[in-house]
């Protein structure tokens, strides 16, 4: 059950001019399941991406790198869900790259100017045969407002599809983003997600695209958690159209970019959270604040080890207001002159720490109301500097487990 | 369900001359339960010991590194269950105080001579009361069989006391090495365990007890993890009696050094090992081995990440052979320049993987062979250096939801 999160509606999902979307169902893995998206770009689209740390990145993780680094013009990506194309060694580069050749073939592209995306299981070839299958379907329904079926076609064990509408004014013209996300576990992203895809018709001029990427990534995709598992296919892709006619955004800084660049980051945002929302076997939805830091670094290390903390994570899913568990993850975080005198810690608006120890005024029914919430914010303050961080994750219960023990069968 | 452990029979564990154990049911958290104990040492007693690096540490951690540094020659511990007196401030350092001024006071004893010690719920303050009023049953018990009473005495968590003993001849002389431990939730211990003790009839210059007791546990203790939760408590307390009356041992390195450090390192890899087999929920033991890394440091790390990682926790659980996923968390262990084409993962004596991808032999009956059993060794190499380290934890299993879902009701 997703905490508090509802499938969108098609009709809620706004069409982005210049962007095509075609679904099908290829049997990558299992049949009758729509799990081959690919999406068309009109020319001029800019686009820019980032990509997982993960020291075993995916095979469609490097030929991303690759393609967007020729710099011959991104006009199609090819997302298949049920193979994570990860763990297959140089056998998994020639298949990654391989797709890309079909989809090219079908629109007369360069292989270059195909990105190709993959998730699912690690460490399986990749069923190469059923994708260039499945292409001429999955071209066959291109149409511009298929969004709410690639967030379909994109998903693996989310329970729901995952998308975000938004449009602005930039320049005196309306643009409009939109984008989707998919993820539910191995969600840790570093540097991206597992897959995020955020469309827009605002010009944008090409060479701001991937530091556009990164910083949207960063107050979004990047400071989510439900496992703590970074994958080894993490992408988010941001598209730009031009299609909305207005003067080209040349920086950030300008008007129109930090007009254009809220929009954007609200929109990764909520698909960001919608996947902790979405979390495996979540209940609770968790915003993880940390503050009083000399570095946002340390900020968001203290925050990790709370939200990553199997203790503090099955406390919440069983609304138990064990808060010595945050204490004690905020100890070991790795914080090595870390002072426990000057530590304060909330429950939304309970104060239940205060100089490291008991609050004299918690009470543990206190507590125990704010812990009964779906949507909790932990607060913690450290008491050495001025920087902050904020990182959303969900609680740990049974169904987690379950989820992962049968995830193959 | 331990993992292929069984409880130590009383019989088994030899008495350490120079050590009285007396244990008691004070009803520190729930009546009815051995939740207090004592351990009496006989003057010159040498005692070294190891605690948690997490910043939070409990008050009776910081209490025993003040009295151990007084070097006034430690006579006696308390320990106590059921309350971990950590994330208390400065009132629980005025308890734990407290509580070895109220057993000095019995002994005729400085309160300098005292080591406490308490493992349970975090942020709750000390019932001093309680503890005091329970010392005298604890001391009208001591007699030096109790070593099983003492380590049901220290049992949270835990489902079987942790009890290990050895004899080996030293100088001529016979020696005795007994040990107990306690732990099975939030275990990482970094420098020591939740609670492990060890006693020791052999002559060991004072000088060598805390070097000794940190190499102990670099061997046992630091090499475990149930969950990668690092306890605001850890403890691992060394003590030699010197009453076997042979020659005392100044090194480490000497003959007579290398046969006792060799047969205590067995004792604390035993418990320490125990308290992985009886990790909270836990249905496997698994040995996780990292070779061929540049420094033994990062294969720790890697070995780490895997051994944290919920994702492969959850396989190990399942039985399921889905391997990719210990691959990932080699790729995000935090090994920057890391080349996945050089990985080897080993499944006991299955090949799984070589150079990065699955390995052209490996057969997923034989991953599900191994998967099956109750004691598996996953074993990587990293293809870029000489160094290795190992790591001992355990599966995730719905029951250690439960359990720590209901751990304070």
């Amino acid at each position: 059950m997703p905490v508090n999160l509802a499938a969108p509606a098609a009709a809620d999902l706004l069409p982005v001019p210049g962007v095509r979307i075609g679904v099908a169902e290829a049997g990558v893995r299992k049949a009758g399941r729509k799990d081959l998206t690919v999406f068309l770009l009109e020319p001029g689209t800019a686009v820019g991406g980032v990509f997982t740390r993960n020291r075993f990145c995916a095979a469609p993780v490097q030929v991303c790198r690759e393609h967007l680094a020729a710099g011959q013009g991104i006009r199609a990506l090819v997302v298949n869900t049920g193979n994570a194309n990860a763990g297959t060694g140089e056998d998994g580069l020639v298949r990654a790259r391989a797709s890309c050749i079909a989809l090219a073939r079908h629109l007369d592209l360069a292989p270059e100017q195909v990105l190709p995306f993959s998730t699912g299981v690690i460490m399986e070839p990749l069923p190469l045969d059923r994708i260039e299958a499945g292409l001429p379907a999955a071209l066959a329904d291109a149409d511009a407002a298929h969004w709410l079926r690639a967030a379909e076609g994109i998903m693996t064990t989310d329970t729901l599809p995952k998308a975000v509408s938004r449009r602005v004014q930039v320049e005196g013209r309306a643009v409009t983003i939109t984008g989707i996300s998919k993820g539910a576990g191995m969600i840790r992203p570093n540097m991206a997600t597992m897959l995020g895809f955020l469309a827009t018709d605002a010009c944008i001029a090409p060479q701001l695209m991937d530091s556009l990427a990164l910083a949207l990534a960063e107050g979004s995709f990047n400071r989510v958690t439900v496992d703590g598992d970074t994958s080894t296919n993490d992408a988010f892709v941001v598209m730009a159209t031009g299609r909305a006619g207005h003067a080209p955004v040349e920086s950030l800084d300008s008007v129109a970019g930090r007009v254009l660049f809220e929009a954007m980051q609200e929109v990764a945002r909520l698909l960001a959270q919608a996947i902790v929302r979405d979390g495996e076997g979540a209940t609770k939805f968790i915003t993880v604040r940390v503050e009083g830091g000399r570095s946002a670094a340390e900020c968001r290390q203290v925050a990790y080890a709370i939200a990553h903390s199997p203790l503090v994570k099955t406390a919440f899913f069983a609304s138990d207001p064990n808060l010595g568990r945050i204490l004690a993850a905020v100890g070991y975080a790795g914080i090595e002159d870390l002072d426990q005198s000057g530590i304060e810690l909330h429950l939304d608006d309970v104060h239940v720490a205060t100089r490291g120890g008991r609050h004299p005024a918690y009470r543990e029914e206190d507590g125990q109301r704010v812990m009964k919430q779906s949507e909790i914010t932990v607060r913690v303050g450290l008491g050495r500097g001025a920087a902050a961080d904020t990182v959303w994750t969900c609680d740990f219960s049974h169904d987690y487990v379950t989820i992962n023990a049968d995830y193959r069968s």
